[in-house]
Formats: structure tokens, sequence, C-alpha cells
């Protein structure tokens, strides 16, 4: 018997027949996260877990074998972080997606396949909110949140994944589970694990639970959409707004995103604005409404073209919507290449403009979408896979990208994460010591190297 | 010449004179926090570091010599975190105090001897806020803040030191120095090895920089004190509050407490009462007073005595500050062992009428002051260091709580940090495996053990 038959036999015989695929066409599904890399290999078999204890198993079956294990969540990551690894193990959570609600500590415990949306459902169901909202947050999973420190629409208000996270279960790369922190909204009692795992890509350990600290219920939302004749005015605006308040959602997009969100939607979108703003505020009763006419003044004052203001929730959320589904409206104009870079918010205007020019210089369109208030973007490189050369071209504006952003004291990943797809830039931006650093820890908590290589740290 | 003789002129040799302390009256400034760690050693010497750079050669001179290091910023911890190790160098940061406020990235840059407080004003003077306060604000590091993840009164609403901390620069055991994170709002490049030094309390590296997020100036404030009859009925008000908003300081004080503060202030508080609350709300206009009305309708229900607010900010300021001097007040007492247990909301009552049980078992006293909205409660043990009896009673009582808020779902400390006033108890409430993990962190970055032993880890 070869070793990968005895991997195999050791998984059927430790697991219920639900829980292992091995059929390379069936497995296809786990092979890909939305980067679509093209390097991603075929696994040996992928593990669909239903429980903490199964996840254990396929881990220890791993590491005896030595053999990779690349942990999945919903496979929406937007970096090759869950790309699988030839003759490794795909280990999905899509399985396992439980979620309680406790209304008394205001927390949820879910299991980490539970989708985004669903840990809000169920949160809503008892009046309270669970904040981070990335955009793919109808399919995305909340492990996949935690482990990439997700971040969202209402996150320049809210805060991001990590600051929600109270607890969770872990299995490490030994196969021992750990739990730590829990439904305690303050504890300092060792080291700060939770938030060490949050954020560490599968590299670290697979995450099967989550605590969640939840809030009351977000309150009515006035919506603004300003459209600009120049991209220079509309990141003046942010800088504008950002100075003298905390909106609930700043979010941009530029004109091929307007042309692309516009195909899709027919929503009357000014395909001729070189970029547009949408933003939120969500200060109780009229005081939203009173501080939506003050960001119109502040985006008439700083050029806006047209300012269109609104207290009607289905209208904002249409707004809203546009901008979520900008990445996919792009999509169907090419092959994606998607950045993620971010910069101190000075500097956004100078990041929009150099990507501009990469763009032309490079003969590449690159549609630009941002969190725009943290200064997080996504430049969305659009390739022809049938056009080699212009690849190539987009090859290279995608690193240019990244070393734009580092040389304006910026950073490579807001918030997809480092995955594969940016792993090549990592030591650059991080710099030697840091670099370093980070390998010191992977190795104290995974020294045989087999959960997720080739991510993050190279 | 003895080894630490060749130490002591190592370090003289490397060092300015005023960087230097070795007197031993003058190193008694910097042998214990505001714990009085009874077990605190005489050190070497004292380094009263001036640049990243000095805390550097510090760290590879002691290393070198196999010698801890214990950093400290202003000694005013309440954990023993910064008690001196007998043989070994203090690491003072408390000159390096300078302050930057970028209002375009809205961030502060500081070194970790800058007091909260100073920080505070330096980014008010740009109308922005850094929330995090801690009672001790004016007498407590900004360095140390970080190294413990201070909370504080605001935090119920606005979050922890971890929450405001975007980058720092950290020296290594190894005496090298990294800096981690800066100013951009997102940023998942890597490990989150930034949140990882947060609440590490000096004992994986010197914070000698640290940059943090600041926010708008907070609105005016409406404060709603309230007295109760019964611990019970205030801990209920408590729960009532915080299930249907978020007020902006949710603070407790039973009768021991109320008792020693008006002893100081004078100010009219009711000694009589079993419990006090101090609320305050921050909602823009007239919604913070439309919000406290709604407060004092819920601790009237809860059973409140009496119910006073007030929209006026030095009167609501008064009882902020009553609750702030509240360890001091109740240290005129005796000598004070303190608590910082923390347990889920709803166990509140539950912890707080067991310390009573153990206060009267025991027959010791012990106020209890709380972040109630936290669950984060300070029970002080009130000892008298000239009966020895009481006070063998009074260290029964220490371990009792913990092991009590461990039986109710608790932690052991929710803002203080383990120290090595209860590192005792850190492994029972842990558990071997999440312990183990701990320490293979901490032996990663710190082989040698020598930053701050005998902290934490035990
Ligand atoms: C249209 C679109 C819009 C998007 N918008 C946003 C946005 O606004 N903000 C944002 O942050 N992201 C956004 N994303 C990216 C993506 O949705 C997030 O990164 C998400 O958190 C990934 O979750 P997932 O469950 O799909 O994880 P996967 O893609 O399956 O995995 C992501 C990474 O997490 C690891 N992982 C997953 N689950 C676990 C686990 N249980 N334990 C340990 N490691 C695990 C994987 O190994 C991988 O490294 C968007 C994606 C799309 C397609
Ligand atoms: C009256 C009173 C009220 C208090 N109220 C609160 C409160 O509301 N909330 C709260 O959280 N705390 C409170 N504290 C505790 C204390 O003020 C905090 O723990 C504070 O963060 C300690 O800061 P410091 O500069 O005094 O640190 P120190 O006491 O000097 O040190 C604390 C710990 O941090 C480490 N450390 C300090 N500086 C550095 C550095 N630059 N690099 C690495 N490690 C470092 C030390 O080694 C030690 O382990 C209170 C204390 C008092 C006396």
């Amino acid at each position: 018997m070869t070793h990968a038959a005895d991997t195999l036999e050791a998984l059927a015989t430790a697991l219920p027949p639900e829980s292992l695929v091995t059929d390379p066409p069936a497995m296809d599904a786990y092979r890909w996260d939305r980067a679509r890399d093209p390097n991603a290999g075929v696994p040996l078999a992928v593990v669909r877990a239903s429980s903490t204890a199964e996840v254990q198993q396929a881990i220890r079956i791993a590491g005896a074998a030595g053999i990779p294990v690349v942990p999945r969540g919903a496979g929406s990551g937007l970096s090759g972080g869950s790309s699988a690894v030839a003759g490794g193990i795909v280990l999905s959570l899509d399985r396992m997606r439980s979620i309680e609600i406790d209304p008394a500590t205001r927390t949820a415990t879910a299991e980490p396949g539970a989708l985004n949306a669903e840990v809000k459902a169920a949160a809503a169901a008892h009046g309270l909110w669970y904040p981070p909202d990335p955009s793919s947050f109808e399919f995305c999973s909340i492990g996949g949140n935690v482990a990439t420190n997700a971040g969202g629409l209402c996150c320049v208000k809210y805060g991001v994944t990590t600051d929600y996270v109270l607890g969770m279960t872990v299995v490490l790369a030994d196969g021992s589970a750990v739990t730590l922190g829990g439904p305690r909204l303050k504890d300092v009692a060792g080291l700060s694990l939770t938030k060490l795992f949050v954020g560490s890509e599968g590299t670290l350990g697979v995450i099967t639970e989550v605590t969640l600290r939840l809030i009351p219920a977000q309150e009515a939302r006035t919506t603004l959409v300003a459209a600009f004749p120049a991209l220079a005015s509309a990141t003046a605006a942010v800088l504008g707004i950002t100075a003298e308040m905390r909106p609930a959602m700043l979010e941009f997009m530029d004109q091929e995103t307007i042309g692309a969100v516009e195909d899709e939607t027919r929503m009357g979108l000014d395909r001729d604005a070189a970029a547009m703003l949408v933003v939120q505020c969500d200060e109780p009763g009229e005081h939203a409404a009173r501080l939506i006419e003050r960001v119109a003044e502040i985006c008439t004052a700083a050029g806006a073209s047209e300012c269109f203001a609104t207290s009607d929730p289905e209208e904002g959320e249409a707004f809203a919507v546009a901008r979520r589904i900008a990445i996919p409206a792009v999509e169907r104009r090419g092959t994606l290449l998607l950045e993620d870079v971010g910069v101190p918010l000075p500097r956004l205007g100078d990041l929009v403009s150099g990507i501009s020019d990469i763009s032309a210089r490079r003969d590449v369109p690159i549609a630009v979408v941002a969190h725009a208030g943290d200064g997080n973007t996504h430049p969305l490189i659009v390739t022809d896979p049938g056009d080699p050369a212009q690849c190539a071209r987009a090859d290279l504006a995608f690193g240019e990208v990244m070393d734009l952003a580092i040389r304006l004291g910026g950073t490579i990943t807001g918030e997809h994460g480092v995955g594969r797809m940016k792993q090549p830039w990592l030591a650059d931006y991080l710099g030697p010591d840091v670099m370093e650093l980070n390998r010191r820890v992977k190795r104290a908590l995974d020294p045989a190297g087999i959960l997720n290589p080739g991510a993050v740290y190279g």
C-alpha cells in the first residue's frame, strides 16, 4: 500500500462516510477560493468535519502522515488562503453550522461554518446585532471571518471582527483542542491568545467554535450618495467627513466600478462621475439626518456634482447593495486580480491617483472600490485570460499597486489576508525582523508546518 | 570583580549617568507597584531609559549577564507586575514621555512613559479623544496601559486599550527592536502581533513607542446616581440597563466603598445604601437625557431608593471622581489585597453576594467597587498589618474570591493583569493546556526567560 493509501484508510476508519470526500470531481468544489488561484493542487482528501473531535482526528492523521491541512470555511476568500495543497487534506468546516444566542450575556456561540448572515439573523431575532459585515456576508463563514479578521462596511464605526471575538475553541497542530476566552467582556488572564488566532489565516490552528460579543440593534440609518467629477474631490470629501464625525458607512466606487454596478442594477447611477461615495449615519432620532446634511455640505464643498440623501431604509439599503455587489459586477468584465491595499487616510488621494497611473501605464483596467473611511481600497485588476500579454502586464500591475501602498506608508492587505496570492510581498512589507517574528510564533505553534503551508509565511 | 560588578560596569559604560540609578534608597522608588508586593527584591540597578536604543542596551547587558529585566511604567499597577526582582534590572520608562498627535490620521504616537492623562490632553487639544480611562489615568503610563490592556470607566461603551492600539515599537528579549503596525486603521498582513504584545505584562518585550487610534471628542454626558437598599436590586438594575442600551459608564460601589468615599469627599452620599450605581449616557442632543430617564425607570423598578440625574457636566464629573477615588479611599482603612475578578454579566449578582459571604465567613472587610457594565469587579480586602491572624484570613479570602469567580464562569483578572499576586491562580483558571500554550509563546519570544520572570507564567 502506498503512503497516501494508508492515510486515506486511516481517515476512512476514523471518520463517518459523510465526513470524507475523496472523489476528484466532488473535491473540486473545495479546491479554490474566490481568488481562483491557478496553482491550487489536487488534495488527497476533503474532510467535511461535523465536530471538534473529527477536526482533531483529521489533524492527528495528517500530522502522523506529515501531510498539509488547509482549513476552509465557505471559500469566499480573495487571497488564495484556502487553495488546496497537492496531496494534503482540505479541512472544511462547512457542515459545522450551529448558532446559539445568549441574550443574557449578549453573546453568540457559533460553529465556524455558520454564515455571517446566519449569525446576524440569529442575533437579530433577539433584538441584538453582530456588526462586522463583509460585502460577502451572505456567503462567507464566521470561522473564515475570524481566521481573516474580516472587515466590512460598518467597520469604519463599529470595528472589525477581532473587536467582537471574546473566545474560541481551536484545534492545534498536534491535534489537541483548547478553549480560549469565553463570554466575559474583559479578561486579561494570560497572553491575548484569542486575538493572536484572529487573523491567523488557518496557519496556527483550526477554529471550531467562536464566542462573539453582540450589541443592541443598530438605529435607523440615513444614507447619502454623492457623485464627483474628479477622484481627488471624492478623496478630499472622505477626509473632510472623517475629520469631524464617525459615519456608520463611508464607501467609495470609481467610474469603472460605477459602470459595472450600473450594468447589473440599472438603478440610474451616474456613469460619467469619476467617483461616488455612499455614506450612512445612524445617530438616534433626527441626528442621523442632521449629520447627513453636514456630509452633503462637505461633499459639495469638495466639488461633488450631485448629492442625494434618503432616510428611507429600503432606498438606503439599495445603495449599500450596489456597493456590495461591486466585486461580482466587475468580475463580469474579466478575471480579477484582487487587491486589498490600505493607507493612512491622508494618503488615500495619492493611492487612488497612483493606481490610475499604474492602470494607464500597464494598459490594464483597474476598477477601484474602497472602504474609504478606513483607507482600505480594493483595486480590482481586470484581466483577459485569452490575452497572455495583458495577463503578464496585469501581474506587474498587481505588484506595483502593493509597492505603491507600501511607499505611501500603507499595508498590502487591510482585510482579505495574505493567503497565497500576496505571500511574495509580505516580507517586503513587514521587513526581515518582523517576518522572522511571525515565523517564530508559527514555529512555536506548528513546528512541523502542517497547517496551511504556503500561506502567509512562504 | 564580582559578576554583579561587571554588569554594573557594563551599564555605566553603555548609559549616560542620568539613565542609571544604583543607590539603594533611590532605587526604592522603583521596587514596588501599588500592590506593595512584600516579596519585591532589591534590584542590582534601575535603568531610566531615555530612548529605544538605551532600552536595547540594557536588555543586551542583562541578557549577557543572565539577569532579569522588569519593565516598569508609572508603577500604578495593582498586581505586582513591576515588583523588582532581586539582583535584576528595573527598566523604567518614566523618562520617555513625548507625545505627538497627527490630526490627519487621527492618531497619537507616544513614548511609553507618557501618562494616560497627558495623551488625553494632547488629543483634546486637537478636538480628539483617547477613550480608555483607568481610574488611575492621572498617574499611570500609556505603556503600562498597553502592557496590561487597561480598562476603565468608559470602556463599557468604548472598549479597552487593545481596541485603540494600532502599532508599537517593542524591544525583544534579544535586544532587537521591531516596529509592529502603524497609523493604518486596518492591517491584516501577518499575524496579529501588535495584539499579542498588548496585555503581555512586560513578559514578551519592552514597549518603547505606541501608535494609538483617536476618535472625535465625546458628546456631553448626562449622569445618574442611584442608591439601592439591597445588593441584588443594584445588580438587577445593571442587567436591566445593559439589556437595552449601551451606557458610556456603568459603575458600582457597595456600602463599604460608599462609606470610605464619603469620608473623603463629604459630598452627601447615602451611607445607608447597600449599593450605588453611577451611570452616564452620551448620545447627542437630548437623547442622553432621555436615555438617563429610562435608566432611572429601570433602577426604580429594580428597587432603587433614590435616583438623581444631572446634565450639568461638573456635577456629573463629581460623581465620576467619587467612583475613581474609591480604591485610595478604601486604602485609608487598611492595607489592601486587591482583586479584579470578572464574570459574565448575569452572574454579577451571584459574585457580589458570594463575596459578601466570604467576607462574613473569613471575618475580613471586603469593599466592592465594579466596572459593573462589563461584569468586572474589584473586591478590596482590607487588612490590618498589625493583626497577623486577620492577614492570614484575608489571604484565604483572596484565593476564595478568585475560586468563586472561576466557579461562576468568570476570570481572575479583568484588567489589572496577573502579575505576581495572581500568578498562583492562573493555571487553575486557564487549565494546563492553555497554560502550556502561554508558555510556548513565551519561550518562543524569550527563550532565556529574562523578561519579568515570576510574573504571569510562574
Ligand atoms: C464579493 C466578495 C466580497 C467580499 N467582501 C469582503 C469585505 O467586505 N470584507 C472582508 O474582510 N472580506 C471580504 N471578502 C473576502 C471573504 O469573504 C472574507 O475573507 C471571509 O472572511 C472569508 O470567509 P470564508 O468562510 O469564505 O473563508 P475561506 O475563504 O474558506 O478561508 C479564508 C481563510 O481562512 C482560513 N479559515 C477558514 N475557516 C477557518 C477555520 N474555521 N479555522 C481556521 N482557519 C480557517 C482559511 O484557511 C483561509 O486562510 C469578499 C469576498 C467576496 C467574494
Ligand atoms: C487608584 C487606582 C485605580 C486604578 N484603576 C484602574 C482601572 O480603572 N483600570 C485598569 O485597568 N487599571 C487600573 N489601575 C491599575 C493600573 O493603573 C493599571 O494597571 C495601569 O495600566 C498600570 O500602568 P503603569 O504605567 O503604572 O504600569 P506599571 O505598574 O509600572 O506596570 C504594569 C505592568 O506593565 C508592565 N509594563 C509597564 N510598562 C511597560 C512597557 N513600556 N513595556 C512593557 N511592559 C511594561 C510592567 O512590567 C507590569 O507588568 C488602577 C490603579 C490604581 C492605583
